[in-house]
C-alpha cells in the first residue's frame, strides 16, 4: 500500500525530502505558503547533486494548511517537518495539529536539541522520529540548488509511554521509504548523541558566524575559531556528557576541519544576511536549559544566546512582529513588548 | 603669549575643540587628511548646541601633516588628539611623532582606559593630559551637527619619570585654554577615576550596542542591556577596583538610564553602521590586559572583546586593509595574514 506522507515546509531540504520520496513511491502531500501558488501551478525546478538536473518537480498534492490536506487526503501515515525550528516565532507543532493522529508518525528533520519535548507536550501519544542530514540545499525563487549530497539518518526520540518496538518499527519503514542508492539513508539507533555530535558545529560555529557576520573559514582565519567557538565546544561537549552522551574530544578538530575549503556560510548567517530569524532557541537555548537543570556551566554559550536573542529581536521589529514606541519608554511607562 | 595648538583628528569632537580653543584665542594648526582640500578652502559649517550656527569654520592653519606643521609653526604648546583610538589600526602617537617636543603637552581627548600607555611608552619624557568629554557631536559630510554640550574635563595622566607639578600646571592652563561659558571645562584631579567611570558605559553598552546592531534604548527593551551589560559593568568595576579605582555600586544604573528618553546609537554602533574601525583595543581591549595584569575573571568583556576583534578584522577585509587568499587556505597552507 502506498505511504502517505504530508511535508510541511518546501525550502532546500524539504523540496529535496519531497522529491526523494515521490520518486520512492510515496504519495506526498505537501502544505506550502508563500510558495503555494507557484508550487500547484508550474512547480519547482532542481539542480542536485544527487539526481541530477529536473526541470519540473510537482508534489502530488499542494495544500495551503494541514487541516485541508487531512480532509483531502485521510490520515497520514508520516508527517515530514522540514521547515526551520523557531519555536518563539512560529512553533512546529502548530503547523500541523489540524492533520495530527495517533496513528500518523511525526518525522523532525530539522536542527536542534530538544526539539521534541514541545512536540510530545503537545501529542503525549505520538511516535517523534528525529532525522539529521549533512545535506546543503537552497532554494533559490523556484529553483532548488543542492549541492552537498543529503546524507541522512533517522531513527526515533523514545516515547516512554507508548510501545517501544512500534517505534522502532515506525522509523526503520520511514527509512526505507526514504532510503535509495544516493542518499543510503540509515537507521540511527542513537539519535541524542546524532543530535549534539552535530550541535557542536551549530552551537559553536554557526552561532558565532552569524553573530560577527563573517563564514566559519573567516571565522578560524580572524581567530574567532580559537578564542569563542572552542571554549563553547567544550561548554556543549560538558552538557552532551551531563546529558548521557559521551563525544570524543577530538569532535571539536573534525567539526572545525568540516568546511575545509570552503569559506562556508552557515544556516544562521544566512539567516542573518538575508533578515530571517534564526534557530537560535533550538540550537543554543535548549542546551541551556538542559545545562541549567543538570547545573552545567556555559558561560560562552550564555552570552552568544543573549546576544542571538538581542538579534532576533532586531529582526522582530523590522519585519513588524514588534511596533516600538516613538519615544524610548521609560522604566515608570512599564511598557512591554507586545508580538503582533 | 598665544599659545599654539596642534589639533589632530577633525571629526564631530575635533572640530568643536578646535573652534572652541581658536574662538578662545590660541593659535589652532590642524591636521587633516581626507578634509584637507575643504577644510583649507571652504571650511567647515557648525550648528552647535553650545554656539549656534556658524556658516563658515576655517582653522587658522591646515596641514597635510605633523612634520609640515612644525615645520611652518616652530614648537606646540600643546598637541590635542581627537581622532578615534584605534591602535591596531593606526596608533596616535605615529600620528604626532613629528611633530613631538618635550616641551609640548600631549592631549589626548579621546575614550578609552590605558590610552597614555602607547604615548608614554613611545615619549618617555612625556605630559600627556586626559581629556574626557560627554559631548555629542558628529561631522556629516562638511556640516558639524553638535547636539549634546560639551562637558568636559582635563588633568594629567602623571608621568612619574618628570616633575608632577609642571604636569599639574600645564594641564591646569591647557583648562583656562579651553574654558569658556558654555563648556564650562573644569580640572579633573583623578584622570583614572573618571576613564574607568566612563568605561562603564563604553565597555558594557556600547560594545554590545555594537555587536548586536540595535540602540541603547533597544538594547534595554529587547533584554540585552539585563543580561549582557550588567554583567559586564560588574566586572569593568571589579577590574578598577583591583586597578585602585572604586566606583559606586549605583554607577551601573545611573549608566543605564543615561540615555533616557532616546533610542541613542552610541559611537561603536555608528561605526559598525559605517563600516568603520570601532576603539574595542582602547574601550575593552586594555581593560582586560588590566584584569589579566591583576588576577580578575572577566569572561563577559572576553566574549565582547574576541567578537568585536573578528568583527575588526571583517571591517578590515572590506576596507582593503586585508586580502584572503581565494581559496580558503588549509592550516598545512600555513597562511599568515598581513596587513596592507
Amino acid at each position: 500500500m502506498t505511504s502517505k506522507i504530508l511535508l510541511i515546509g518546501v525550502g532546500g531540504v524539504g523540496s529535496i525530502a519531497a522529491y526523494t520520496l515521490q520518486k520512492n513511491g510515496c504519495e506526498v502531500s505537501v502544505v506550502a505558503r508563500s510558495q503555494y501558488d507557484v508550487l500547484s501551478n508550474d512547480g519547482f525546478s532542481i539542480e542536485s547533486c544527487d539526481y541530477g538536473s529536473i526541470p519540473t518537480f510537482k508534489p502530488d498534492h499542494v495544500f495551503k494548511n494541514a487541516e485541508e490536506a487531512v480532509s483531502k487526503v485521510g490520515v497520514f501515515d508520516y508527517i515530514v517537518v522540514t521547515t526551520k525550528n523557531i519555536p518563539d516565532v512560529s512553533p512546529v507543532e502548530k503547523m500541523f495539529e489540524k492533520a495530527y493522529n495517533k496513528d500518523t508518525a511525526i518525522v523532525l528533520l530539522e536542527n536542534g536539541i530538544g526539539i521534541e519535548r514541545s512536540v510530545f507536550k503537545a501529542f503525549p501519544d505520538a511516535t517523534v522520529i528525529s532525522g539529521v542530514t549533512m545535506i546543503s540545499s537552497t532554494l533559490y525563487g523556484t529553483t532548488v540548488k543542492h549541492v552537498g549530497p543529503d546524507t541522512v539518518s533517522f531513527g526515533p526520540f523514545i516515547n516512554s509511554s507508548i510501545d517501544k518496538n512500534l517505534q522502532i518499527s515506525k522509523a526503520k519503514k520511514f527509512v526505507e521509504l526514504y532510503y535509495n542508492e544516493k542518499n543510503k539513508a540509515q537507521y540511527n539507533k542513537d539519535v541524542k548523541y546524532t543530535r549534539w555530535r552535530k550541535l557542536v558545529y551549530n552551537g559553536a560555529i554557526n552561532t558565532v558566524c552569524a553573530i560577527t557576520n563573517v563564514d566559519s573559514g573567516r571565522l578560524e582565519l580572524f581567530g574567532g575559531m580559537d578564542k569563542i567557538s572552542r571554549p563553547a565546544m567544550k561548554e556543549i561537549i560538558a552538557i552532551a556528557k551531563a546529558d548521557g552522551v559521551e563525544l570524543p574530544e577530538d569532535i571539536m578538530d573534525f567539526m572545525i576541519r568540516s568546511d575545509d575549503g570552503e569559506y562556508y556560510p552557515p544556516s544562521m548567517l544566512i539567516d542573518i544576511r538575508k533578515n530571517q530569524y534564526t534557530e537560535y532557541k533550538t540550537i543554543v537555548g535548549t542546551a541551556l536549559e538542559i545545562a541549567n537543570e543538570k547545573g552545567v556551566d556555559a558561560p560562552v554559550l550564555t552570552i552568544l544566546s543573549d546576544l542571538l536573542e538581542v538579534i532576533q529581536m532586531r529582526t522582530m521589529e523590522s519585519r513588524g512582529r514588534i511596533v516600538l514606541p516613538e519615544k524610548r519608554p521609560l522604566p515608570s511607562d512599564n511598557f512591554e513588548i507586545t508580538y503582533q
